[in-house]
C-alpha cells in the first residue's frame, strides 16, 4: 500500500510502497483510512522535537488523527465488524492496567501512539485495536471527523471536565478560539448553561467563537483582563479554559479566575509562575488537561452526530501531502487539513 | 475586661482595660474565652505584614484561635445557649451570599476576621455570631482545642479535601510534619486507607509524623524525591499535601506527584513555577487550600472528641502574653501556645 | 390589604381585608405580589388533606407560588432592596442548621411554608425573609414566572439532579409531560446532551414534550414499556424521571430503567412495590425528589432569563380567585393559572 | 484433575476426574486453587433455583469464591505470572463494553460467572482471565481470603459506596452482622469516621459487630427502630445498609433513614413496598448493591493485607465437600467454610 513516511529528521516526508498491515493479534483492527488529519505536531516531528521522546525507529508512517472503515478484525474483536465506519482513538491501550480499567485509558501504563511512536494513518491502512475504534453514526463521514480524533478530543476532554462544575449562570472564559478553542466552545454550549466568554488576539477568532456559542467576545488587546473583570462583576470567572498556554496567557488566565475557581491548562508553551500565597488565599485550582479518553471520544461523536460540534476541513488527496503540510505551515489552511487516500 | 491589644506596628502588645462586648445584633454571640491560640500570624501582624491587607484601626484586640463558653446571645440565636462550651470559627460570615449558602462560607463575600480585622480573642470576652460557634463535646475543653480553630482547621480542610479521591492503597505524601502537617496526618489516617508518607527536614518531625499515623517517614536530606519515587514504584504519589510551600518544596512536591495526581498547596512562601507542558502531559492538578469551612470545623471537632486528632499545647495565663509570644518566636513552644484569661 | 383566605375546610375561599405585613425581624422582606400561582395543592388544602400535616390556624392566607416586588426590608437585609423584582422560594428557612448551611435548605430543621402553614401570597403583600428572595432579570415579569416558584422548581430540582450523571448519548425517559414534566424536559435539554424520551397517556402532551426538547415521543397506550425498550436497544434508559407516580407508572418506570440506572420519583400517589432481588441484581437506584433549594431557584431563573425555560400562563385578577380554582378543577386551565392582585 | 460437580438438581454433588483446563485464549489464566469458599448460593444451585437463570449445561464444576496460585497464562497476559498468589474476581468480563471500560465491570454486557454458568473452583484448577485476577500481598494466604472474592466483595462494594457520602459524625446503621455485615462494618470503620450502629436479631451477632468496629449495638427485639431513633436524635441515620432484605428489614430500614438519607439494599428476599409520598417528602434514596468490581476487589485486598478486614474460616479438604455443605446447611460453620484441594 502507499504510505507517507518520516525517513529522517529535518527532511521532507516521502510517499512509498509498504506492506499493508494485517490483523495478527486477536484484538487487532485494520482500518482502511478515509481521512487523516494534518496536525502541527506532524511538523514538529519533522523538526526532530519528538525524536528523543518517542524513540521511534525510522522510517515510519506518520499521522495520528484517523478515521475510516474497518477492513479486517482479529479473532477476539466483538465491538466492530468489517465495513463499519469508525474513528480511531489516538492511543492503543492495554486494557489491564488500573488506568485503563477505570476509564482513564489516556494514562495507560503501556500505551502506543500510532503516528508518533509506531505506524500512523498517512496511508491506505492502519493497524489499531478493538479498544481504540468508535463506530460512527450513519450521518458522519470519516474524512469530516478525522481531525476530531486528537485536536477535537483534547478540546472535548477539557471542556467536558470543566462542565462538571459549571452551574447555570456561572461564567466560563475560553482563551483562544483556534482549532481547539472553537471546539471547546461548542462543547460547553452543548453541555452547560454557563455564560461563555471568548478571548482571542484575533478579532476574526473572537467572531468565530461568538458564532459557535460564546455569549461575549473579548479581543485580547491589553485590556482583556479588565474586560473580563467587568463582565464578571469584578469577581472573575468560575472557570477559565486556556487553549493558548503561552505569550502571557497563564498569568492573564489566572487573573481572570475568581476565588475558588478552576484555571484549566490545555495549550502549552510557557511556565505557570504564580505565588503560592495567591493560590492559597483565593483557593484557586490549576488543572492540567491532556487528550480525552475513549469514553470522551464516544461522547464527542454523539455531539458530532447531532450537529452540535462541527469542524471546517480542507481536503487533499494523500499524494498531495506535501502541499497540505506547506499550506498548514504557511497558515493557508482554513480549519483542518485532511488527507484522503 | 482585660484585653491584649495591638497599639502600633513594630511595638509590643499591651494589656489594657476595655468595655466587654455585648450582644447587639440578633445573631450575636458573646463568648467567654477559655483559651486563645498564639499563632505565628500574630507576630507577623506586629511586624506590620497585615497592615495594608486588613486595614484594621488601632488599637484592637488580637487573637484568632478561640474557644470558650457562651456568655450571652442575641435574640435570634437558636443553635447555642448561655453556658455552652464552644469553639469559634475564625470568620464571621453573612449567611446570605452564594458561598455561605452552599457550605463554602470561607469565601463569604462579606466576612470579618476577628483578631485580624476586628477585635479578637486575647481577652476575657469575644463577640462573634451564631454562624461561627460550634458546640463542643463534653469530653473536650476549650483551652485544649482552641488552636484547632485555625491551624488545625486549615490542616483538616486540606486533608479532608484530599481524602475524597484517595482509595485504599493510594499513596499520599505529606510534606512538613509541623503544627499543621501533624494534624493533617491524623485526619488522613482517620478518613482514608491510603498509604501515608511523611517528609520533613527534621528527623524528630518525621518521627512525630510516623507516631501519629504515617506509614513511611522520609527525612528531606536531598534524596527525598528519589526516596518517594522508590516508595511509589517510580510513579509518584496520587496526592501530595505540601504544608511548607517554600524552600523548594513546590518543585519537589510536583516531582513527587504521579500522572493524573493532585498536588495540594497549603503552606506558602515561594512561587509555583512549572512548565505548562509538564502539567498537560502528566495531567497534574495544583490545588489551593485555605482555612476550612464551618462544616469542616464541626467534622474536626468530631474527630477531636473521638481522640482521633490531638494537639500538644503549652498554656500561659493571659497576663503572660509577652512570654508566650517570645517563646514562640524563639522556638521554645512545644505544640501550640495557649493563653488562658 | 385584600387577602384570599381559608376560613374552613370543605368550604370556599373568601377574600377579606387584613392588615398588611410589615418587616419586624431584621431579615424580613415584604413582597408586593405581582403574581401568585394557583396549584392543585390549594384545592387539596380546601379538601382538608393538609389539615393534620400543616397544623395551621384558620383563617389564613393561601398561595405558595409567589413573585413580585420588594416593598420593605428588615434592618439586616443586604441582598435585595425596595423595588427589586423577585421570585419567592416557597420555604422560609433558618440559615443555621446543617442542611441550610450546606445548600440543602429544603431540609431545614425549622422551616416555614407560606401558603401552607403560615400566610401565603393570594394577597397584596407577603412576608418572607432575605433567605427566600431571588432577584429577577430585567427581562422577566413576576406574573410570568410565579409558577416556577414551586411546580417549576420541583421539576428543575429533579432534572438538574438527574443531569449530573447523564453523559452525551445516555437516554433519559420523562414520564408525564404535564405542568412539571414539560419544565423538566426543557431543563434536561438545557443542561445535557442526553437523548430524551417523553412518555404520556395524552398524545397532545407527548407533542408538547417533543416541541420543548424531547427527541422521541411515546404515547402510553400499553405498549410503552416495550417501545422504550426498543428505543434503548433493549437495555432501558440510564435515567427515568417519573412525574406521575401513580396509575402503574412506578412499575413501568422501573421496567424502563437499565442496569445501574436511576429511577427518580417526583410525582406521587401509589406505592413503589419492587422485589429487592430486582434492585440488587440490576443495581437500580430509586431517587426521591422534593422541591428545589434556593440555589436551584437561582439557576432556574437563569434558564428562564435566557428563554430556555418557558411556561404558559392564564392570568386572573385576584378577585376572580374562585373562577381560577374552578377552572383548574375542571381542567380548563392551559398551563398555570396566575392571580394578579 | 479432581473436580466437584453438579450432576443434577435435587441431587448431591459428586467428585470426579476431569481434564485440567489449559490456557487457550491469549488472556487466559489457569489458577491452581488454594481455597474455594462454600456459599449458601451453592446450596441454592443444587435446589435448582439457578437452573433457568444460569442455563448451565450439566455436569459442571461448582464454586465461585476462589483464590490460589497462577499455574499458566495465555500469550497476552502481562499483569500476573506463573507462581503469583491471586484471588479471583467472580466474573470473567469482556473489557470492551462501556461498563468494563469505565470501571463498572460488574455490569459487563458479556460476562461469565464461573461456578454459576461455567466451571468453577471446587477443583484443583480453574480457568479465568487476566482481567479477573488480583495479586495478593505476601502476608495473605489464598485459603484465608477466598471467601472475600464474593461475599466479602459484595459487602465491600456496598460499604465503600456508602462511605463516599459519610462525613465524620454522620450515623450509619448496618442491619445484619452475619457473613457480609461484619465485613461491611470493618470496611466502614476503615474508610470513614461515621458513627456505626449494628442491628441484628442475634445478640451474639450484635456483639461481633461491636467487636469489629460498631460504636453502638441494637438487638432487633421489636424496639429497634425506636432505639435507632433515640441514638440519632429522633432523625434517623444518614445511611442505612441492609444486609438482610427480608423479614421486615426493608420497612424498618427505611424507617431508620433520615431525611435526604440513603437506604442501601444488599440482602434480598422480600419486596420494598413504600408509598411514593414518603420517598418524595423525605427525599430518601433506595440504592441497589450487587457484587463489587475488580477495582473494589483490589481495594479490599489492601484492607485485608493491612489487617483491617479479617474473616473467620473453617477449612475442609476438597474431598470433604459434602461435610462442608452439610455443616453450612445445618448452621454448624463458624465464619466461612473453605475447601482446600
Amino acid at each position: 500500500m502507499r504510505a507517507v513516511q518520516v525517513i529522517g529528521y529535518h527532511r521532507d516526508l516521502e510517499m512509498t510502497e509498504v506492506p499493508a498491515p494485517s490483523a495478527v493479534d486477536p484484538h487487532d483492527v485494520i482500518v482502511r483510512i478515509g481521512g487523516a488529519g494534518v496536525c502541527r505536531t506532524d511538523i514538529h516531528i519533522l523538526e526532530g522535537q519528538w525524536e528523543q521522546k518517542s524513540g521511534v525507529t525510522l522510517p515510519y508512517t506518520i499521522g495520528h488523527e484517523n478515521a475510516g472503515w474497518v477492513h479486517a478484525v482479529g479473532s477476539a474483536v466483538t465491538n466492530v465488524a468489517e465495513g463499519d465506519k469508525v474513528i480511531v482513538h489516538p492511543l492503543m491501550t492495554c486494557g489491564l492496567c488500573r488506568a485503563c480499567r477505570s476509564g482513564d485509558d489516556v494514562h495507560c501504563a503501556r500505551s502506543q501512539f500510532p503516528g508518533i511512536d509506531t505506524h500512523g494513518g498517512y496511508a491506505e491502512y492502519l493497524r489499531t485495536t478493538a479498544r481504540s475504534v468508535v463506530k460512527l453514526d450513519d450521518s458522519l463521514e470519516p474524512a469530516d471527523v478525522a481531525a476530531l480524533a486528537d485536536a477535537g478530543l483534547t478540546a472535548y476532554h477539557a471542556a467536558a471536565n470543566a462542565a462538571r462544575r459549571l452551574r447555570p449562570g456561572d461564567r466560563c472564559v475560553v482563551i483562544g478560539a483556534g482549532g481547539l478553542g472553537h471546539i471547546g466552545i461548542q462543547v460547553l454550549a452543548a453541555l452547560t448553561a454557563a455564560e461563555l466568554v471568548v478571548v482571542d488576539r484575533n478579532p476574526d477568532a473572537v467572531d468565530l467563537g461568538r458564532s459557535v456559542g460564546a455569549h461575549h467576545g473579548v479581543v485580547a488587546d491589553g485590556t482583556h483582563v479588565a474586560q473580563v473583570a467587568e463582565l464578571t462583576g469584578g469577581e472573575g470567572a468560575e472557570v477559565v479554559l486556556d487553549f493558548v498556554g503561552e505569550g502571557g496567557s497563564t498569568r492573564e488566565g489566572l487573573a481572570m479566575t475568581r476565588r475558588a475557581g478552576d484555571y484549566h491548562v490545555v495549550g502549552y508553551g510557557e511556565n505557570v509562575d504564580v505565588p503560592t500565597i495567591d493560590l492559597v488565599s483565593a483557593e484557586i485550582n490549576i488543572i492540567g488537561n491532556l487528550v480525552g479518553s475513549y469514553g470522551d471520544l464516544c461522547e464527542l461523536m454523539v455531539l458530532a452526530a447531532r450537529g452540535k460540534v462541527t469542524l471546517h476541513t480542507t481536503k487533499y488527496p494523500l499524494a498531495d501531502f506535501q502541499k497540505a503540510i506547506d499550506d498548514l505551515d504557511a497558515g493557508r489552511v482554513r480549519g483542518r487539513a485532511i488527507l484522503i487516500p
